[in-house]
């Protein structure tokens, strides 16, 4: 497999030239220079690309395996990896103040993320799950609950898992059937719990202390549905009053599963009470623990989404180093024989499309990000509500859109290298394998789908979209009033136009009593694929933006060149694929509502 | 893994309803009665679903392993199902029967080939390469090589493979190295080869007695380039003069691949010559080693995409079998609880999509099927003429879009499933894993793109693909005369207009000295795509004609009603997508021409 070279310039170019480090001047991040920010990124890609990055293809192939105490193994060098990567302190990075973190902003974690992900996606899901349990015990755990297990959470020595899945309870919560049977009150204010629970990512390993497993319940006098699960934290060591680590709870790995990709990243079966129940404690109000993992679950999406970004990076370095290396038949331009395959235009197609795509995708999960800062510490409660308004409908995209397009990015780099593309020994399959879980996982991309075209924007009749996509017009009219960018600023705003027609159409058919719910369902999948093209190519409009003016100011960096071709591309040669859904849309949903499975 | 059950029903269909039984019509084939056929596919939708299917997940389990004494052991059953196979006298049902086949009709042959590769891709493979090299023979071989070998390989006993690839010569076989020295006068007219080839399908195994091997190589004083590349009969064993199996031959297998998917097709390196030389004749004309590849890799390429389909049909039955069986939420519609998720239209959007792609793509594979037929038995020369003026275009059509399209309907398997779609057991994953393949070998599907819009389509004018849109405007004009399928008229008339347009943008590019063979190809993936839209949309519009008759004849069988719904869909909803690709074209080739790979 290729080395892995984190990609800082680009990610610079993001932070600071598209988004002019809009996120370090809010308040609480003073200490957020952009020299300390460059460094970070800095160290943060060495520590991807000479620790992390050379366990990626030995742990997909070693995988994880089960011993026969019922613990887990983990590939090789996993655990000292993920030891460095938390006494280096980057657990924390952004994580408030307040709870031990370093309170750096949400652009600069996020922009981590990326590259560790790039690195190592099966090592990245570690931490990734553990982010989920802070912010869930720091939005909803009771004080002493905070005091106990954050600290070592947010340095790391501790992990987290989510443990929703039942057989029985996947996309629907509401069937969750683990039981949280109340202690006697002389035995304390504890829980036992009873059930079992799949598809924990990281449920069981040695690479921490101790493991801290928060998990959604039932206590045995609640009511059915959604409004009668609760949420439990169950360490896997119970912790004594004095933060020694006590007894070995009633939790257990029962088995491991065999996937696709991500082999370097224990999916568990975990039982809960296989003999005098797992002690619990429960965690925030009684009744509301789905709400309480909605708090956090909108971050893991679009943790999961800059996931998509890190391995579509990585495939696209994969494929262009390949592709720059194999020399293959004569160029129609040079006549050169055994040219550099790179200088077939179809080839170039596919490293241009994979490219674009890949830096689309990013400039669109930071701007994401970058409103997630203003959401927490903007200057006043208007620009808080905005940015969260913001975020919101943004989310969904970002999870699903990204993830989608990783796939085929994987894919069109497991093309680029032909039959070696085929061979697993190669790498580029492996980040296909890889990729594929990411549209399915911390709600599927349908689901995402549901949630932008259902709730998001049904609930502000579309505001929040309308004021981006007010953004993208501006976008498009700033590149209409240069004079090389005019048909990417007709581009932009034809499909800016497309997004504003589906989203009224969305919107009416909503409002629908006749159709409502499922002309919704319908037209979601489609409706989030055009979001998502429309808001890319407006990122790529932007930069291209930035990328004239450097060049206009007298720079000959080819970057910014290359910048400007990427925008070239993903305006008009990705976006119409995107815009083709409005048809889609408006063709309807008669054929769908009609389909009898069945019969088919 | 759901049992797999050949699509008899979708193919009689296809045959019958849609093609009307052309081929049958035509002369030599009078034996061919719709009943012999009815009883053919009937009785290899056994041998699919009952012997090979089976083994389809416990061969991708195991794999193949090379053995010390450099034998290859293939999955266990493999070689029985293949003997049950060879036995039951399959491998020559599309064979004439001058050369010892039962000569039937292609449209029936590549429906049976659809059924074996559904079942058990892997294993259908080592018949298709067969089916090459009996092609090879029957056109260049000598009258002995023809007496000696073609028997055993129609009949299956014997198997063959095609060597072209080596490392340096993949897309670009003019570089191919393999030497093949004359022997001396006294030892015969035979020659002694060396070097190594890679990729070779069931390049070595013990399912049959002997294996032979068809090899470019290049004799010590040709010319370089294509002009010096001979074609040679390899045997694994030597045929003595009384077609006796005599010593094994100089040829070995080195290795075997670790291939992301097909793990039940033994992928070897093989190594020409490593003691005195293998012993191998020459085929056809000497320096037109390549031309006689080439006869055969026509009708390679119609059976890869036909793997396509036969893989895509599997995941549409793995699908609709989960969608059905699953239940998980609250129908929209019927308000109950735990409806099956075939319930809810996000679902059912992808099941949908599924079925009316993977429908659409058969049909266009058996129409160009059928008009092989009429190119090969047609009454008139020019009707031969006219007909294979077609299949030239639609083959690199069938290839990559029904392969593309492939990966894509195995990877929306995989997302119906959710979290169980990425667990391997579950099978789904390996259906996209063994699909993924298609796409690169049989000549990547950008060298299909690039013969569709560069040869097949500049060496006419676009005379062929013109009279094919012909049929397509007809077809729109029909529905649009009916009263409840106007609107399928009007996409499908639009989508016409969108593929005649494109197709005089690249015959003018194409024409362009400046642009010329850049141009072609930096629009060949686009007009490929934007092809195979079309004229899968046309197959569907048909379909929709077809059943629309049969239900205003007043069937109420919902087959139709569903062949109906499958229409709409193709031609509403999945159509438009490809029509963008003409938005794509015409964007121009610019940001490509320009692009510098080692600056992005």
């Amino acid at each position: 497999m290729t080395p892995y070279a984190a990609p800082v310039r680009d990610i610079r170019f993001v932070l600071e030239e598209m988004l002019e480090h809009g996120s370090l001047a809010l308040p609480g991040f003073e200490e957020a220079s952009p020299d300390l920010v460059e460094a970070v990124l800095e160290e943060a890609a060495r520590l991807a690309g000479e620790v992390w990055s050379p366990l990626n293809a030995s742990g997909d192939h070693q995988g994880c395996r089960r011993r026969d105490d019922g613990g887990v193994t983990v590939p090789d060098g996993f655990s000292e990896a993920y030891r460095a990567y938390a006494e280096g302190g980057w657990n924390g990075i952004g994580v408030s103040e307040a709870l031990g973190g370093q309170g750096l902003p949400e652009v600069v974690a996020s922009s981590v993320q990326e590259m560790l992900h790039g690195a190592n996606m099966a090592l990245g899901l570690c931490p990734m799950l553990t982010a989920g349990a802070i912010e869930a015990l720091a939005h909803h755990g009771s004080d002493e609950q905070r005091a106990i297990y954050l600290p070592k959470l947010v340095e790391g020595s501790w992990t987290g898992t989510m443990n929703l899945t039942e057989p029985q309870a996947g996309s629907d919560l509401s069937k969750v059937r683990t039981r949280a049977v109340p202690c006697p009150d002389e035995e304390g204010d504890h829980y036992r719990l009873f059930g079992q629970k799949i598809y924990i990512t990281w449920g069981e390993h040695d690479a921490a202390e101790n493991i801290i497993h928060l998990v959604l319940a039932r206590k045995p006098d609640a009511p059915e549905g959604n409004k009668g699960i609760s949420l439990f934290l169950v360490p896997k060591f119970l912790v004594e009053s004095d933060g020694a680590l006590g007894a070995r709870n009633d939790v257990t790995c029962a088995s491991i599963e065999h996937k696709l990709g991500i082999h370097g990243s224990p999916t568990c079966t975990l039982s809960f009470g296989e003999t005098d129940g797992a002690i619990g404690y429960l965690v925030g109000e009684e009744g509301r623990g789905l709400n309480h993992m909605f708090t956090m679950m909108n971050e893991a999406r679009h943790k999961v989404g800059i996931q998509g970004i890190g391995v579509a990076e990585r495939a696209c370095q994969h494929a262009f180093a390949y592709a720059l290396d194999r020399t293959q038949g004569r160029s129609p331009r040079s006549g050169r024989n055994d040219c550099s395959i790179s200088d077939h235009l179809d080839v170039r197609r596919m490293l241009l499309s994979m490219r674009a795509r890949t830096d689309a995708l990013r400039a669109l999960a930071l701007t994401c990000a970058a409103q997630l800062d203003v959401a927490r510490h903007g200057g006043s409660e208007d620009d808080r509500k905005t940015a969260q308004a913001k975020v919101d409908v943004l989310i969904p995209v970002v999870k699903a859109f990204s993830t989608d397009q990783a796939v085929e990015i994987a894919s069109l780099g497991v093309q680029v290298h032909g039959g070696m593309g085929y061979i697993e020994e190669t790498g580029a399959a492996q980040l296909l394998r890889d990729a594929r879980i990411a549209p399915i996982y911390e709600g599927t991309n349908g689901i995402q789908a549901l949630d932008l075209a259902g709730r998001k924007l049904q609930r502000d009749g579309g505001a929040a979209l309308s004021a981006l996509i007010d953004e993208v017009e501006g976008t498009a009219r700033a590149l209409s009033a240069t004079t090389e960018l005019v048909p990417l600023g007709e581009g932009l705003a034809a499909g800016a136009a497309d997004l504003r027609a589906a989203m009224v159409a969305v919107l009416e058919a909503g409002a629908d009593p006749e159709r409502g719910a499922d002309a919704v369902q319908a037209y979601a999948t489609p409706f989030l694929s055009l979001a998502g093209h429309v808001l890319c190519a407006w990122q790529m409009g932007r930069a291209a933006l930035k990328a004239s003016a450097a060049i206009d100011a007298g720079s000959d960096d080819p970057f910014y060149t290359a910048k400007r071709q990427g925008a070239d591309y993903a305006i008009r040669q990705w976006l119409p694929v995107g815009r083709a859904q409005r048809a889609v849309i408006e063709a309807g949903m008669a054929s769908l509502a009609a389909f009898d499975a069945s019969a088919h």
